[in-house]
């Protein structure tokens, strides 16, 4: 949940400001602030900040909150309209106008005018692109876990990995953040045993990429799963990853570890290796 | 998928670089362009740039873009490290330094330096954030559409709404990107002719959030998976759609629309009226 609630102690308030959702705001703010460890931040999200009315509102807020904090707080804001903009830069907050700073430098190099409308960028929906998402994280969810092969064809991306080694989120996340139609499938003891690939896979293995991950970690991930089964003790685990890394290995599949890595470093990584392959295959 | 393999014509070349994944150079660059409707920009991705030696490959590579296309490519950075930031930008290019430009005024205002080390904000693992967000996405992939009522106690929100509402794609953002507890229940003929919600749900009244969606646009995406079934017939995407919205009316639960909205704005719009009402539960 946001911290909006939170009673502990803080040194500043953080305003994310937006006439949209506000992620930009967000994701730009906290990427920014993480560079500030010691501090402590209380944060609040203020989408939707579409009118004067609504601005002026805004301005009145962070005021009080400067007062109660006592130190002005911090805004982030990507308002486009320059109306509504101007209302709220009066705030007595250190003010970071992430548009207005960008835009004119790229309008003067691009010769040309910016909207100075809403900006909608991925989100904008009945677009081809929206439709792509949607169908895309539908596609994952049906393709979750080996549970169907029929879309396999229409697969972007095929994850394969042992049980809990990251493959679910990283396929939704695909889908969601990047419209990749990302299926998933486990490798388990009886493919190990047989020596070969789930048979349905061979046909699509240009599109298999795999994830692995340090038995210690997948220990761990398994035991809060099923508490001391076979499935989740160390030894099985170890067994289980030596064997997926050899099967990898042995069948040329690109793999990464996901032991150290957050779902979005995990994607980048993928997407990477994709565009490499991609580029190589074009010269 | 990525643009960069495009073969269609585009007025300017854009690099987004990261010493991570560059998700939030991404986020924040394709907002600011989406400014620029009439323009097309050929989009690639640099991510990870965590050495001197990629920064001067980077270097290169970007130079050799811009005398391809006889114009100076534009560069959104977020690089934080000093070094390799000071290799990028002698590129001839717009060079737009996302973090230079307000860590310095961030750091003047805070009387606190910047670590300068890659802002991992919330894609840090091993954090219990982190863990948050992984058991929030599993938690709403088992709690995905009436699955499941076992957790419920423990949802942070349950979505209700007749079926191909948006109900699915919300639930995973919420949990993805906000590392809420999102379950989803759909809305279903047999609920309507006995006039009450599905009975699990009233315990969990204050959890819930309805979504809603125009009749025309129900059908046609209903249209998309069983064509021409009475399920999608307009006729009787009237009916359903008619049945909740006065079901949610009269069990007072608070609901939006989805047909305009992005599954972002969906997102937003559900966390402010939280936010709203746990404001005016503190008071």
């Amino acid at each position: 949940m946001p911290d909006q609630l939170s009673t502990e102690p803080y040194d500043r308030t953080v305003f994310y400001v937006s006439d949209g959702t506000g992620i930009t705001a967000e994701t730009f703010g906290q990427s920014l602030l993480a560079q500030f460890e010691t501090m402590k931040f209380r944060q609040i999200r203020m989408p939707f900040i579409d009118s004067v009315i609504k601005g002026r509102e805004l301005l009145a807020r962070i005021d009080m909150q400067g007062r109660k904090d006592e130190r002005p707080p911090i805004v982030f804001s990507t308002l486009v309209n320059t109306e509504i903009n101007n209302v709220v830069r009066q705030a007595n907050a250190v003010f970071l106008d992430l548009f207005a700073t960008f835009v004119e430098p790229l309008e003067k190099e691009l010769g040309a005018q910016s909207t100075h409308s809403m900006g909608r960028s991925h989100t904008a929906t009945n677009s081809p692109q929206y439709d792509r998402r949607i169908a895309a994280i539908n596609f994952s969810l049906a393709h979750d876990d080996g549970q169907a092969d029929r879309g396999l064809p229409e697969a972007d991306i095929i994850l394969v990995g042992v049980s809990r080694s990251g493959k679910t989120p990283t396929s939704l996340y695909l889908a969601m953040q990047h419209g990749l139609k990302a299926a998933n499938c486990p490798l388990i003891p009886e493919d190990f045993e047989r020596g070969r690939l789930p048979e349905v896979l061979y046909r699509f293995k240009h599109k298999l990429f795999g994830l692995t991950i340090a038995p210690d970690r997948l220990s761990e991930v398994r035991n809060e799963r099923r508490p001391g089964s076979k499935y989740a003790s160390l030894e099985n685990c170890r067994a289980e990853v030596m064997q997926a890394e050899d099967m990898m290995r042995r069948e040329g599949i690109r793999w990464l570890s996901s032991t150290h890595k957050s779902i979005e470093e995990i994607a980048a990584t993928i997407l990477q290796q994709i565009d490499i392959a991609n580029q190589q295959a074009q010269r």
